[in-house]
């Protein structure tokens, strides 16, 4: 079975589930303040996969017991996702999104970040709706995180003696603690125990990092627009991404000099790109980026081996895979 | 007894309590992630009355049975204030607050978009640590509405035919908003019944409205930075507050011409303000704008009579009208 074969048997598995996500995600998009649906529907229905809501509602059915508030945390999960990359859109002051123009090309920065409050205060209207307080504190503890995981990034920006550790430091907050929480909400919904709820977290965790370590390496890769982003954007942005650590670690002066003169130019063309991108062949850093995203995706797969067999948990375990085939 | 004495008098009374508030706040601004704190405590630091947080205290201790979770609702209600001026700032592009270089200023817009949801995702933290989820959603349901009123306030920017009805829309939400819901949780906190409750709900809001009415009238008389930003910022970045929305409603062609022109031009100089601020004076527009805060304020006041007398219950009504005294 292909792994994208895996995708879509979570898309079939995860359906009637889904339809309730998505229509409580249109119900709450929607305000009488027309440039609030305008801006978050623009977003919403940008063809983003919804991979995250798919695994909360995977995550509750896994466990037999769901109780209905999955839709809930599902659908927040998601409006946490979109409230943090209109913001992200601000921060890096991107122009496209998902193969089209970024929001705030078209209404503003203004009105992204306030479209991207909205949609976190919902987020937590939606959880507060469920009144699990526990489920709660997940979320508001992944909010935080997130945030300061960003901070951290910015940080970073063109610091060219970061390391491989602050690297999985950012990815672990900005990206993993969504996937965990995500997944963990998930459980508990379905009536976990507290090893089901662990080993949930975990394989969120790890799926998370798979997810981010690929992203990075498609973001070198992407013949125009693989991720609906440019090429090389990282790059250009300043992102202290892996392959770019990791070819730091072993360039010689001049290749430094190189990359230290392409990182955070806007300006970049496609001929200082590619030289880049050769630096990173010379020394296999996307190749080794790759490694490292089968070893959480094995890690992923790993981490529900407490639980009991069954299709969802086999899925599951697919979709780990799934995470980095998307690099191929 | 003037009014300016009923902030001293507040600043007493709840002493004991914005000391915990305090310890909270300068720890839950803490982060390992050192721009966050950095940039967080600038604001923190800069000086604000922290009015929101003593009005929850104050509003727990007039019912006698705080249970100590009014220490965590004011800390959170003064981290989302917080956050909304981090992206407020960003949003209006200003360069001042509270005296000084606006946040952005110093760290640029992305620790600003950042920071604000570092500080947002800590306040849902505190709210949660309290376990008390009605009070939870009443601030979940104060944030999204807070960023309604902004993304109505941005779509109405430099909007010549925006109505007092409008403007009553944008500070319910941005403004009176957050003061209800600071005093309603803080009733909650100290044991209110479903009257004590709704009456701190609307005592708040009306206090939230006379505040806002009164900082849209100081942003024109202020010399030299009275709220600590430049005179006539709001006029400049096009804010359609009652002031501009009265003057309007009366001005001859020629006069909405010198409005027209001045509203969102950031460059508006000196002579080009006191053009407006003549016509404003013209129709009295100003007064009037101060005569509803006053309005608001005796509403404020009327909507504790339903609580027994008691020194707390009048020190909260003098604050009502110390919030508009501020205009002199």
């Amino acid at each position: 079975m292909t792994s994208a074969g895996a995708l879509d048997r979570l898309l079939d598995a995860t359906r009637p589930g889904m339809d309730r996500v998505n229509a409580m995600i249109l119900e709450r998009a929607s305000s009488h303040v027309e440039l609030v649906p305008e801006v978050a529907r623009y977003l919403i229905d940008s063809g983003g996969k919804r991979l995250r809501p798919m695994l909360t509602i995977a995550a509750a059915m896994l466990f037999g017991k769901a109780n209905g508030s999955e839709v809930n945390f599902a659908a927040a999960v998601e409006f946490m996702h979109n409230a943090t990359l209109l913001h992200d859109d601000v921060v890096d002051e991107s122009d496209m999104r998902r193969g089209r123009a970024a929001a705030r090309m078209k209404w503003g920065n203004q009105a992204s970040v306030l479209v991207g409050d909205f949609l976190l205060g919902q987020a937590f209207m939606m959880m507060v709706d469920t009144g699990n307080i526990a489920a709660l504190k997940v979320i508001a503890e992944a909010a935080t995180i997130i945030a300061e995981g960003e901070v951290l990034q910015l940080a970073k920006t063109r610091d060219l003696s970061a390391s491989a550790a602050d690297y999985d430091e950012v990815i672990g907050a900005k990206t993993a603690k969504l996937f965990e929480a995500a997944t963990e909400v998930g459980a508990m919904a379905g009536g976990a125990d507290a090893v089901g709820r662990e080993a949930l977290h975990r394989y969120g965790r790890e799926l998370g990092f798979a997810f981010q370590l690929v992203d990075d390496v498609l973001d070198y890769r992407g013949e125009a627009g693989t991720l609906g982003k440019n090429t090389g954007d990282d790059l250009r942005e300043g992102k202290m991404t892996l392959p770019v650590i990791l070819a730091l670690q072993q360039a010689t002066p001049a290749e430094r000099e190189i990359i230290a003169k392409t990182l955070g130019s806007v300006d970049a063309g496609e001929a200082q790109l590619k030289q880049v991108v050769a630096i990173f062949e010379r020394y296999d850093t996307l190749g080794r980026t790759i490694e490292q995203a089968f070893t959480h995706a094995h890690r992923a797969r790993e981490a529900l081996k407490p639980l009991p067999p069954g299709e969802m948990k086999a899925l599951l375990g697919d979709i780990a895979e799934f995470t980095v085939a998307r690099a191929y």
